[in-house]
């Protein structure tokens, strides 16, 4: 599957993927049963930085950025560019001019599995990215990699048209034919998640909260005073 | 050990341990002979976040929160939750709900051998915390650890009620019996610096204020104008 | 050459190394023909930082900092300290003491391959350091390294008086004699950068703007409405 | 797809894989078109073990193993054992008495993204794992994963039934639908592969043998005696 | 506590302690309450090693291995030595020397959260060492430390005189006070071991052994023959 | 100096390297004043590997191998080729077809800072390497680096020329004008440390034979029968 771009895919609902990223990575992530995260290595390269959007991807080699530029052509308003690389890399293989198109091309930012450079210029255009390194290391244009198919992206699977939450805690990625019933289940766990607030803030104890006690008990748990007694 | 909860434990006085928290980790971790650090990958979430306060600690599992809804029902004023864990990990065991239920109790704030998540949240909330990682992988409710046990929390040995000092420095440890001694270790230190301060602000070479010559020309220092006289 | 000082060095030409140091890191590194780069580690301790200067080089040994007193007496009005050192090590090497003596000798900041501490005051000094990591570990004065020798620090050669350029993206070393040179070459690369991104922010695609479609029909690239095409 | 075991998969054709084996990882890998490697994190726990097998997938969590229990149920002979974690762990999952079991029911190995233990034993019993550490850490049995539903392991796609191979140079995974046509480039690789090891062992020249001078040329290279003509 | 050498110690019983060495790392640390193991990054210089003996425990710094020949005095037969460093170090902090030393001493072998060298002459002399790396950086004498103080050792506390036991799998440290009891909770789970290993050999599932199918229902385990029932 | 082949250069006297090669890695750093060393990351690919010869120097990119068939034309018999990189980087650059090339050629080895692959066969070869990574990721050939101009390799720097001695303790390099000199070091130490063998294993303890009690005593070093005396 190497050397192909994919010109026709679908894509997750605007509206869901919208409302997913205000849910939040981690909440989005408990919604779908703890799965779909890339690996904590994964870090914005300004601090704040929150997106929301729809996966075209790409799979590049180590130092050659050629795919980018075959990439940028393929997005449409609202689509974040997914880079996942054939093997470890930490190459700036993303700049500011590369940033300048994706924004023209409507493109809301960058996620990669390598190094990006020029991230005083990124913040400054408040282009978000996640990535895996900052290196100014430049890199060439001249192995093919592929548009738009399947992509392992810093160990989570991605499919063009899957929807990528990105924020301070990192980046989920929600199936396209999943994201309607993530998005209920994490509108549901939202919901209680205020109520928890409101109760834990004014001093009721988790474990009273969640009902803990008992099945602590059960699992063998002893309090003492001091350790001698153990 | 594992399964016991000590509920009643000695703490360090807290007058000192205020004390200890205003010379900052550089200057206790020497004044302790520079002993007591955590490793450095050990860092805030939030940039100039610093507390000092007594440990409650927590020994869990990989991917396991369970016992540190159990420790926040023994926190007091002025603790400071240590996080240890029974090998590496770096799930996003705690977040913004565990943070408030800290913060009700009177908590100062959080050190964990492992990740945290809802960063954003907490920096908001102005809740310290020094981690390993920052992660949105959730964790489960189903191992028994302890609270209040000795651990070992990346890489230094703490006991509850000892004194944690944190900053953007890392983290130091000051075992509760030893604090008064390492304060004045401290207070002397600082005093001393304050005046070396003052002089080599001035331009006097640390090599005349330390007395540093006699002892390099002694190890057999040579100073050549270049490399062809070596 | 172990315990010896270097006392006359050349150094890059003052006005070449300032407007090296307006084109950033990622520029001169191209301009060099993707060369000079330190490892990607070494990151700035505050966010903005960026300084332009001429290497004092360190050669240190793990754990201790007896010659950053040596070296500093080697600065001169916008030096860079470049420390390397004979084995791994994060240490915290360098702290606010020996910050306000180089400033007082008109250092202009700090590329270390090991750790650093103080880092708030630090950064309230505006004092610019690169490092491998931030540490509170102290260290000793035991043993002779050298300054202004020939170096290796973060996986790049340093000479004494070679530019040194270092800002968000990281540390690229230009060898003294070449600074002309790649001054000359970095000027007509940003001339051609500025006019690319006119371009690319007005939409029209890296692909048309470098002439790139030819190439990659070339070298076999596809493109489908699908998958199952392939 | 949490807590779902699949009871009905396709394998790849039993005798495509046995000759994709006899290839080894690196031929197969480059006739994938560079694509389908592990990270290179994953090395046999003991040298020379060599395997080719269909994926039996697991997704478990950190310091979790009671999916490999469910797991092994599922295996058929020539069968591998493909274990992919939702999160970082190095925890020892995996030991003597369940590599004893995999036997028992024709089990192949393992390939497994975290830890295991009883290394020695593992290695008198022949049994192949290939792992990203060894670590006595033991596990629970708490939480649901799945089997054999599509996991990421070590960077890498992997369905069930997809073909495993994998040997001292790593772990490459062909999926099922494209074992035969791998297997074909993979023949003709390595004819050519012989004949090239013949003309080179004689002393001729890769420059010569697979005609790179005029690129190369063309490309730039110049020949130089000495750096000064440069 | 720096600069002191503890003469006078207590150790773990002989007999108990050669014991747990049979049952190996894996089944002590289970033994234990699945605590005291070191970090995973602790592995053997060569295959095979296994030792179990009585800790002498060293405190030293990063280059400096001083305290080395100071502990080399309070070997006993038996005994291990276990060298904690105060900050992250790779340098080679032993080598033959020092292991003809310990062995004219008594001493079993090494275990030591830094580097080794002279390997292969430590593998020809059956020399057990456990290290965090192997490097042939050498190291100064130049700051004390300490002998036979508490200290954190690869992540684990270690009091001298605890039992080290450590194989291919790691190392577990067991308290001297607990050593008895740790053997007999060992001893019962091997006799376990055995009988489940029989009937595992024999084709039985560990589902059925260990008697899971009841649990993983109630956990909610749906087992599906494709995916698309899910 | 990218794209350029030095075609003459100087190498280490042969009689020299070898005798520096029977010392090892370890002495000969310690006679070069415990410098030249390469990160210990660099490992053998198989124990009991040495070697010792005169360095050709190899500057490539990140995944991308064709300098390293150019640098074969140019070694000639007793030479290693020494292979740094522009980045990090981990992939498979060498194999099988390579070796038989190098060794076709006289070439004794490989030292490179990145991955091989084939390492099987390489083993069956006895073909000597210290590499970064194993990994059968395949490389391109696009793009030009240099041959035998200086580099950094693994954190040391090269010239083409220089004595590379490596054996199971990683890699040290002897610069060429030195090598005579570092011998003579080198033979004095070895001399020493049989004295000081036979008399460690006769029971004599370092510290005397050292003469460090002294010193130490000075230092402040104290001995205590238990630690309530401290």
């Amino acid at each position: 599957m190497s050397g192909v771009v994919v010109t026709r895919i679908e894509r997750a609902d605007a509206a869901v993927i919208s409302r997913l990223g205000e849910h939040g990575v981690a909440t989005v992530h408990e919604a779908m049963g703890r799965l779909g995260l890339m690996q904590p290595y994964m870090r914005p390269i300004w601090p704040g930085a929150r997106i929301a959007g729809s996966a075209v991807t790409v799979l590049a080699h180590p130092g050659d950025n050629w795919m980018l530029h075959v990439a940028i052509e393929q997005l449409k308003a609202g689509d974040v560019l997914v880079v996942a690389l054939s093997a470890e890399n930490t190459d700036g293989m993303f700049g500011d001019l590369l940033a300048t198109s994706v924004q023209a091309r409507g493109g809301l930012g960058l996620v990669i599995d390598a190094g990006v450079r020029d991230v005083r210029t990124l913040a400054e255009l408040k282009f978000p990215v996640w990535s895996k390194a900052i290196s100014a290391k430049g890199t060439v244009k001249a192995t093919l990699g592929s548009v738009n198919i399947p992509v392992v992206c810093a160990g989570a699977a991605v499919n063009p048209g899957d929807a990528i939450i990105a924020d301070d805690d990192g980046v989920v990625v929600v199936p396209r034919r999943k994201a309607a019933a993530v998005l209920a289940a994490a509108d549901k766990r939202t919901q209680n998640e205020d109520d928890k607030r409101r109760r834990l803030a004014a001093g009721e104890l988790g474990l009273d909260l969640y009902g803990m006690r008992e099945a602590l008990a059960k699992a063998g748990l002893r309090y003492v005073e001091t350790l001698d007694e153990v």
